[in-house]
């Protein structure tokens, strides 16, 4: 963070949500930005990623800065580079001009956060500083910034969302309600990270009748999010073991017969993700029963976007997605019933075991680090069905949310050879006709859609979902 | 880590270093590999670096594992995964094969290696297990690991270098002087980690035409380092500022008359590094000005290799390094006066200001995480001198040890406008002559280079270092 452009709609986007902040809570509010973690050594660390709730009201990646939030007025607490880091670092804005880059109405060094000492010289269970008295926060995810969090607040400031209490459980709820629906601003950086995501993954089909294992056609999509200068939002899944949900291998070799599933995301500079999964054959040309079982996935996928608008259910989505899978599956002879009684017993959880998607904000997993409290509605539970656990949405659509849409078919060893599930499951499955489909591993088609006041608007819709489509792409 | 090949020359390699190890101490030792941190929630983490010292003996990058070296037996500490865990991350090899992989005798759930609790159901200053009571260890980066050692260990586990005590500086000590003299399975990693390198910098150079800005040349480059299933050792710098030492910017304009600064090294998948800097012509053609200061820079990465045999000190290499580029700068007419009278006045480090490189290995500076234990020879520490303090080694050279020869020519900003050195060197700068040479703001040329019997080994060879070569490369 060395340069900064004066931005009037950045400062006034912050402005407008602190303003909103200060209608829900009547206390301070301190936030951190966390610090970079080591990888292997400490002056070699993992590239800095600020604190989500930061970033939201700080809108600058900045590094060991802190920022009080109070009756709409932003103070920050930073410190300025020593003269030796210029060699190292360059030249780095002091600290007024980033005040004044964010909106900042004073600044001050991270000391005046300090608590009062002891007689004994201890900063432990003193008086705190007249900053932090009294303010609420919300625990980081490095271990060097919790520990100052808990010198600075002098007290416990936990990060496991079931201890969250008091005024910290109060802000917590506050700042979902407002990063659950978003902004001008956030709109327009989640579109550039979905813009920069539908390049890699077509660089990404473009690749692959070249590519001879899974790590070419990887990093043929991070580089196109490199050249624009993001990062990846989350680790990227790109294997032609789709089966495995969150696979983080890149090893195996490439198939012509193979389906390749591509699990990839940039996220902008400021923090805002992407999320988008594609599958597409390997050869160019999905066969007969790739292509009938994509067109089931691609059902469902479309049936669930077709659905959302305010007021409806998520986990409604994802009971139609389980419908539309599992009527997909009976008109393919691979499941036995009425559709109804399918989802009923949970048998499409065999086949589509995860949840149908989330919501995306800052984080891929939006604000999952408060646990379920951004994505289960006040007073509801994760349910103990199978196939409905995963779900890491359950509340109503409001107009200004972005969900994930991303149904699957996948066979998993771990279930489908389960003695327990096979013989519950019997009388409905056909494991001859499943059989035919054995060059199926893993079908996943994934999208970011902003429910709209009438209904929904596809972020990354510029990336095609029809097969003929694709097979252009990787063709191409 | 899903799949686990077969291999006897690892399993060969870290028995040898096993029996070395127990020539040196006679206590067990016990190693952690450490945890993934969280990037912004905790199931996002940044992708897992094993602990170096752990990957020395253990030679795979185990997750949440520990080994117990003792007279040349080794036991592994792991848990396997949970059966739902198959889900997402597919099928995990189990304890008794990843034992076998890596030649252990025995293998334990972590859980063994809890202490006793007291009477009162607490785990902390009680008796330890038999298998960590007496051991000594040292500690990891990631802090909940960190809080792990306490707790198995029953004491302090010390990352600050300066407070490493007792068996523990011993251990450390003892693993200096292995990890130091690299044995031919870990040249056969460096050696990969290098081809990888190299061909990275030949598509940096190959797509810098089309570039515009720095990003894309780093993006061009570390794909090929994704593509070979490698990971960055460290934070690419990509940059026409090559003034500033560690930049970690990307998103500057490259111009046509702008040289282009890249360190970028790969690390293979069990942790060994490379570490190399090129600086190539944006146009694929230097200018007059920047053919003269690259030749000062290269005539001294040449003569600091030629002069490498054991026995030499790294320190004088370094002095080599600095009476070579001051006298380049006598000849340029950059500075006046005799060249030992030059670099005793630290005049050099004007343009010079950090060390001629540093030993590698598992991490990029290898062992840093032990502070200078590793770098400086026992009894020795940092100098005051200006140039001479960012030295980060300083020990006679044996054969079997690898280190970086990085020279280069910077006009620092901070440096050169600072009025007291401006003050001090009036009479030994001829600051328009030197103005001259604006289109140079930083050159670096970095090799990595085995100690051999009889001299030196330059792993990095492969990638030229001649402006003809390099021009060649940028204009293919």
């Amino acid at each position: 963070m060395q340069t900064l452009d004066r931005n009037t709609s950045l400062i006034d986007a912050l402005k407008a949500r602190r303003l909103k902040l200060a209608t829900l809570v009547d206390f301070p509010v301190l936030l951190w930005s966390g610090q970079s973690s080591p990888r292997n050594f400490r002056a070699n660390t993992f590239p800095f990623r600020a604190s989500s709730h930061f970033l939201y009201f700080a809108g600058l990646p900045l590094e060991n800065a802190v920022i009080r939030l109070e009756g709409g007025r932003l103070t920050l607490f930073i410190d300025e580079a020593s003269p030796a880091s210029a060699l190292w670092h360059g030249e780095t804005p002091k600290r007024d001009d980033i005040a004044a880059a964010i909106g900042a109405t004073e600044a001050y060094p991270l000391s005046e956060l300090k608590p009062e000492k002891n007689e004994r010289g201890e900063e432990w269970l003193v008086t705190p500083s007249t900053w932090t008295n009294g303010a609420a926060t919300i625990g980081v995810q490095d271990g060097k910034t919790h520990a100052n969090q808990y010198i600075m607040c002098q007290r416990n400031v936990f990060r496991d969302a079931g201890r969250i209490e008091g005024i910290d459980l109060e802000l917590a709820r506050a700042i979902v309600s407002l990063r659950m629906i978003h902004d001008e601003f956030a709109l327009t950086e989640l579109r550039k990270a979905a813009m920069v995501s539908i390049a890699a993954h077509k660089a990404g089909m473009a690749a692959t009748r070249c590519a001879s294992v899974e790590a070419e056609i990887r990093a043929a999509m991070e580089r196109v999010i490199i050249a624009n200068g993001m990062t990846c939002a989350y680790s990227s899944i790109v294997t032609v073991h789709g089966e495995v949900l969150h696979n983080d291998q890149y090893h195996h070799a490439i198939g012509s017969g193979d389906l390749l599933l591509a699990d990839v995301g940039a996220e902008t500079a400021s923090g805002w993700a992407s999320d988008i999964t594609r599958t597409w054959a390997v050869s160019g040309k999905f066969s007969s029963t790739q292509r009938s079982l994509y067109d089931v996935v691609l059902a469902a996928h479309d049936a669930c976007i077709a659905a959302i608008r305010p007021g409806v259910e998520y986990r409604d989505l994802h009971l139609l997605a389980a419908r539309t899978i599992a009527a997909g599956l009976v008109d393919l002879g691979i499941l036995r019933g009425q559709v109804e009684d399918l989802v009923d017993r949970d048998v499409h959880a065999l086949f589509f075991p995860h949840g149908v998607g989330h919501i995306l904000g800052l984080d891929v997993h939006d604000m999952e680090d408060l646990g379920d409290l951004a994505g289960y509605e006040t007073g509801r539970t994760r349910s103990d069905r199978f196939g409905l656990n995963y779900l890491r949405l359950d509340r109503p659509l409001q107009a200004g949310m972005v969900v994930t849409i991303e149904p699957g078919f996948y066979q998993v060893p771990a279930i489908l050879q389960d003695p327990e599930r096979r013989a519950k499951y019997h009388d409905i499955v056909d494991w001859d006709r499943l059989a035919q489909f054995a060059d199926v591993r893993g079908i996943r088609i994934e999208d970011d859609v902003l429910v709209t006041e009438t209904g929904a608007e596809v972020l990354t819709a510029a990336l095609p979902t029809e097969i003929e489509a694709i097979e252009q792409l990787v063709q191409s």
